[in-house]
C-alpha cells in the first residue's frame, strides 16, 4: 500500500495513487449501525479528511467507539468527491486502532477558550488555533530565512551568553553553574565569580546587535534570527521573558536605505504568509479577527510613510484628542499616539529622527545635535514592529555618547575599535518575532504566539 | 552612478554596468608612481576585484598609502580582462577614502595563526579562512531550513528557559534574577526561589526534544533549530558550552525511517554546500583540508552502512588493533572504535540497536529486551553527527524506565501524557551543528566554527 500524508493529497488529488495507506488521527467518529464516518487529521494539513467505513470490516464497533484523538492507520480507496464539500474521501478496506486516548484526555470535541488551552500547552498544537498560528509561525519564518538568503545577507547566530553587562544588566538574566545554597565568597564577602565556569559574572544578552555589526562590516550583510531573554517582570499581553528577534545589519547603509529593506522585507513575509497559509488564514478571518486577510493584503499593497519625529509631534498638538500622555517635542511616543498616527495615515508610518536623549547611544547623531537616525516602524493594528537605527560611526562621537551616559567604554571596546578600523556608515534594526506573528495571525496575547511561553510566575512545560 | 556589490559583478559579468560605484574594504594597494592596483573587498563575494587607479586622480598620493582595512568608495569603469587571471577589473575615476585604520590595526596583510585571530574573534570575519567558514556555516544552515520546509516540517522554536530538571540538571546553567550578592533565604536557610522571577528555580535546558515530541504528535514532522547551552567543563577540540541543534521529530516514523530522514538530509546539506559555496571550499581544500571536495563529494555518493551495535562490537573485536578501550558487548564505543568502523567500512555508519543500559530511558525498548531503537550516525572524519532514537510509545514501558532509572515522573508527567493520548510510533534525533560546520569545512576546533565560541574560563566580547 502507498503511505501517504494528507498534504499530498490536498495538494494534487489528480496524482493521489488508488489505494493507498494513511497514519493520523481521529477527531471525530459518527456512525449509523450500518456505516460510518471518521474526521481525520495527520498534521500535515489545516484540514482533515472524511474516512468512510462500513460494517464489513471486523472490528467495525470498535471504530465506531472511538474516542477523539486516537491514532488509527486506514487502509482504503481514494475516491473523488466533486459533488461533495470535500474534493475527496477514503473509502476504508482496514482501520487499524493503534491507541486510543484516556478518559481524562482534555480536548473533547467542543471548543474551549484560549486560556484554557493555555494551561495545556503541550497539547493546544492539535487544536485548529494553534494548528493555524503554529504553522504560521513556521512558514513565516521560512519567509524571513528566504527573503534574507535571496538577497545575499549572511546568517549570524551571536552568542547568547554574556559578560559584558553594558546594556543594563537590570534587563539580563543571569546565569551560573555555582551552587547558590553554597556559594563561594572572597575576602570581600561577596560572590567570587572567579570560581563560576567562565571566571567571571556570566548573563544572557538581550541583542546579538554589537555582534551583529562587527559582522556586518566584515560581511556586508548580516542577519540574525534566534531566542532572546528579557527579565522584565511584567504581564501585560505583549511581554514574554523568553521570545525570538530578528536582528539584520547593513553595511554602506544609510536610514533611507534602512527604511527600504525593512519595508521590503515586512511585505515580502507578509505576501509569503497569504500565499502559503491560505487555509489558516482563512480560519483566523472566520474565527479570531474578522477582516485579517483585508488587512494583510492592504500592507502589501501600500506605501509606507516616512515622516519625522517632530512632525507627528506637531500632528498630535493639532489633533482635535483628549490625550491620557500629552504628546511633548523631545519626549516619547505613547501607545494611543502610535494607534492615531496609524489611523491618521491609513497605514504602515515610519517615524525618524528621534531625539537624542530618549533613544541609545550607539545611534547616529545627526547634523542638528539634537536628534538621532532612528527609526520605529509603526502598523495599524500591531504598533511598534520594528526598531531600528543608523549607527554612529565616528569614534569620537560615539565615545562622547558614552561619557556622557556614564557607560563604560572598556566593557565594550571591541565594539567600539570598530569605528577605528575600516568604519563605515552602517545600519540595522530589530523585529519581535511574536509581535509579527500576532500581527499576522490576528491573536492578541503574546503567550499564545509562541509554543511554551514564559512569563512571570509561569514557566511550566 | 550605479551602486552594486562584488557578488552581482561575479555572477553576472555580461550585465554589469558599464558605469558604477562599490564600496568596500581595501586589502592591499600597490603603485609605481603613475598607477596602482587596489584589492577590494565589500563582504558580498568570497573573491575581491581589481581597482586600477592612476595620478589623473587628484588624490593618488592619498590612494597609494591606504592602509589595509580602509574603506573607500570607487566610482569607475566596468571592464572585462578576459586575457588576465581576473575576468574584469574596475579603472576607477574617482576614488573616497571615508575611514582609513589606526596603526594598531590586527590584521596587517600577512599571514596569522588561527589561535591568534580567536583572540580577535571581531575581527577573523574579515579573513579568508573565516570568509569561508562563517558563510559556509549560513549556507548550511539555509539548507536545512530548505530541506525541512521543502519536506512538510514544521519549525518550532521549543524554549530553553526550563524549571524541569529531570534531564540532568548538572548539564544545565542556572538561571536567576535574584541578587547573588543578597539572596533571599527561607526558614531552612536555603534560598527562596519563590522570590524569583518565575516563582522556582529555572535552568536553561540542553535540548528542546521533549517539546519537539508534544508537537510531532500534532503536526507530525517538526524540527527545531536554536542554540544549546551546556555547562560541561571541558576543554577539548569538540567541546563548547554554547552550540547550536537541530533536533527534528517525526511522527508515525521508525528506525529504519529515522535512518532515511538522517541520510537523505546530510546528503541535501552537503550537497547544497558543494553547489553553493565552490570558492570557499576551494579554498579550504589548499589551505584547511587537502581532499576536502572529495571526501564531501563522496558522502553525497555513497550507501550509509546499518549495523547493530553487537555486530560492530564483533567487528571491533575480531580487529587486530591493540585498543586502548577494550570492546565490549553491552558497552559504549570510544573515538577509537567509531574510527575504526567508519574506515572498515570506508564510509559512514548507522550503528542501531544500542544496550539499553548505556541510553536513555525516552528510548523504544526492542523485543529483546535487553537494547533500545537508538541510533548514532558515524562519519569518516567527523564521528558521531547525530544521535537519534524511536521514542518509546507505552506508556507502561516508559514509565517502568523512568522508575528502574530514578527519573521523578511528577516533573514530566505532561510529557509521559503523551503516550496516554493518541500515542504513536515516532522518533528524533539531534545534530550539533557546529559539528556539521567542522566536517564541512575541514577545521578542526569548535571554537573556530562558532562567531563567538564560548568555553570554560573564556566568554569575550
Amino acid at each position: 500500500m502507498n503511505k501517504i500524508d494528507i498534504k499530498s493529497l490536498y495538494e494534487s488529488t489528480s496524482t493521489a495513487p488508488k489505494n493507498l495507506t494513511i497514519s493520523g488521527w481521529v477527531r471525530s467518529v459518527r456512525d449509523n449501525g450500518s456505516f460510518g464516518f471518521i474526521d481525520l487529521t495527520d498534521g500535515t494539513y489545516f484540514k482533515g479528511i472524511q474516512v468512510v467505513f462500513d460494517n464489513k470490516l471486523s472490528n467495525y464497533d470498535s471504530i465506531a467507539k472511538m474516542n477523539t484523538g486516537s491514532t488509527i492507520t486506514v487502509e482504503g480507496e481514494f475516491v473523488l468527491t466533486p459533488e461533495n464539500k470535500q474534493p475527496f474521501e477514503i473509502h476504508a478496506t482496514a482501520v487499524e486502532i493503534f491507541s486510543t486516548t484516556d478518559a481524562d484526555y482534555p480536548l473533547q470535541k467542543k471548543r474551549h477558550s484560549i486560556e484554557f488551552l493555555r494551561e495545556i500547552a503541550y497539547l493546544r498544537p492539535r487544536t485548529n488555533l494553534f494548528q493555524a498560528v503554529f504553522r504560521i509561525r513556521s512558514v513565516a519564518a521560512n519567509a524571513i530565512h528566504s527573503y534574507f538568503n535571496t538577497n545575499g545577507y549572511v546568517y549570524v547566530n551571536t552568542p547568547i551568553i554574556t559578560t559584558t553587562d553594558c546594556e543594563g544588566s537590570d534587563q539580563m538574566f543571569k546565569l551560573t553553574t555555582l551552587d547558590l545554597n553554597n556559594l563561594p565568597k572572597g575576602e570581600d564577602g561577596k560572590v567570587n565569580w572567579g570560581e563560576d565556569l567562565f571566571g567571571k559574572k556570566a548573563y544572557i544578552t538581550g541583542s546579538g546587535q554589537l555582534h551583529g555589526e562587527a559582522f556586518a562590516l566584515a560581511f556586508n550583510k548580516i542577519y540574525t534570527f534566534g531566542p532572546t531573554l528579557r527579565t522584565e517582570n511584567s504581564n501585560t499581553k505583549t511581554h514574554a521573558n523568553e521570545f525570538w528577534m530578528i536582528e539584520p545589519e547593513m553595511a554602506f547603509c544609510d536610514l533611507e536605505e534602512l527604511m527600504n529593506v525593512e519595508e521590503e522585507m515586512l511585505k515580502y513575509v507578509v505576501n509569503y504568509v497569504l500565499e502559503n497559509c491560505k487555509c489558516e488564514l482563512e480560519f483566523l478571518d472566520n474565527f479570531v479577527q474578522k477582516g485579517l486577510i483585508e488587512k494583510l493584503t492592504k500592507l502589501v499593497n501600500s506605501n509606507f510613510v516616512r515622516i519625522d519625529h517632530k512632525d507627528v509631534i506637531t500632528i498630535l498638538k493639532q489633533a482635535n484628542v483628549k490625550w491620557e500622555f500629552k504628546p511633548e517635542y523631545g519626549e516619547d511616543i505613547a501607545k494611543e499616539h502610535e494607534k492615531y498616527i496609524t489611523e491618521y495615515f491609513n497605514g504602515p508610518v515610519f517615524i525618524k529622527n528621534w531625539p537624542k536623549d530618549i533613544k541609545s547611544y550607539y545611534m547616529k547623531l545627526n547634523p542638528d545635535g539634537e536628534t538621532v537616525a532612528a527609526v520605529d516602524l509603526e502598523v495599524p493594528g500591531a504598533g511598534e514592529l520594528m526598531g531600528g537605527s543608523q549607527r554612529e560611526e565616528d569614534y569620537q562621537k560615539i565615545c562622547e555618547r558614552c561619557d556622557q551616559l556614564g557607560i563604560d567604554k572598556s566593557k565594550i571596546d571591541w565594539y567600539l575599535n570598530l569605528r577605528r578600523f575600516g568604519s563605515c556608515v552602517h545600519s540595522g534594526f530589530g523585529m519581535g518575532f511574536e509581535r509579527l506573528i500576532m500581527y499576522l495571525t490576528g491573536i492578541e496575547n503574546i503567550r499564545d504566539a509562541i509554543p511554551f511561553p514564559r512569563t512571570p510566575k509561569n514557566c511550566d512545560y
